[in-house]
């Protein structure tokens, strides 16, 4: 079943870590390291998403898709941007009809 | 107020639009590209949130997150993969306690 | 047959197209949008020449390898690294025998 | 001083060493894992060299370049694409005069 809630709950999670020591926590060492590091991993985890959308299995690409969306929170939770933001604007996007989908995008 | 199903809602929206008219749909013309072209949307959103979050407004980063999170539905659903498997991958990693996350990921 | 001075001509066209006018030189303009723009599209090219390297013909990812060159000179420029400093540290890291390369490197 | 053989000197040493062994050689080793994984790394490398570009001193681009420049030689040498092809393209585009360019080149 789906949890709708995950990310919605890794995000508190991200933030509570920020402030953890950085010898017992992922998040904190990254936050220590810096917005720099963070956005490093945030394109590597992606170009591993890329190479195994081509080329891997789906447990591979289900990885690294989880990778991704973990960074992608952190990067947002360094920059101080709720996860609901970005969801928001993707409900402004697509709206609530086909036609809406057209409009938004012209790419590519 | 944040609308945990939004993603959920996008990943049915963009099942539903890849059977769509590709000169209506911007997902269907996606399909007809190709995985390919897929991946490469996904990796060059990803290029530009990396750029965002280093030095663009809180409103650019918003738009690129949000972006980013489109293309990896994209390349999920054209794999087959729910976005359920890839929340349920990161509910089993980060666990319900801090001790999970130190165990789970060692890098970097 | 190769010609070693491709890239050292490159980069020295270039360097004169920066002060160029935006509207007839693409240099010119990638300058005028600011070093951001610059390294966008050095990524994008590197995730082409990755979609291109898996998926892509012969011709594709030659394209894509020359606009990633390319995008790498106008980065450098626009931090006025000359592509030598980096010729150097690749002749500096590579030394003369096939043992420096494993002392060099542990990665993967 | 340029070396302009640089990159020819270093094109030969990568395809030698993908015949050697991988437990000494670090291109044997990328050989031995497949194409997937040295398009990985041209990518991972790339989003290196697009963070330094934005926030790194130059010391940290250079080396970012030259591990860029380094990866994409290993993947063009798997694909058996010639450096000199790829110079090749980036001497038709260019041309001879400044005109060229701009007929060549309309993006972004």
């Amino acid at each position: 079943m789906t949890d709708p809630d995950t990310l919605t709950r890794l995000e508190a999670m991200i933030a509570r870590r920020r402030s953890a020591a950085p010898d017992i926590s992922y998040v904190a060492r990254l936050h220590a390291a810096g917005l720099p590091l963070m956005a490093r991993k945030l394109g590597e985890e992606a170009v591993e998403a890329v190479v195994a959308a081509l080329s891997g299995s789906d447990a591979e690409l289900t990885g690294e898709a989880a990778d991704l969306l973990f960074h992608l929170l952190v990067v947002l939770g360094a920059r101080d941007i709720p996860l609901a933001e970005v969801l928001a604007e993707l409900d402004r996007r697509e709206g609530t009809s086909g036609l809406a989908e057209k409009a938004a995008r012209t790419r590519p």
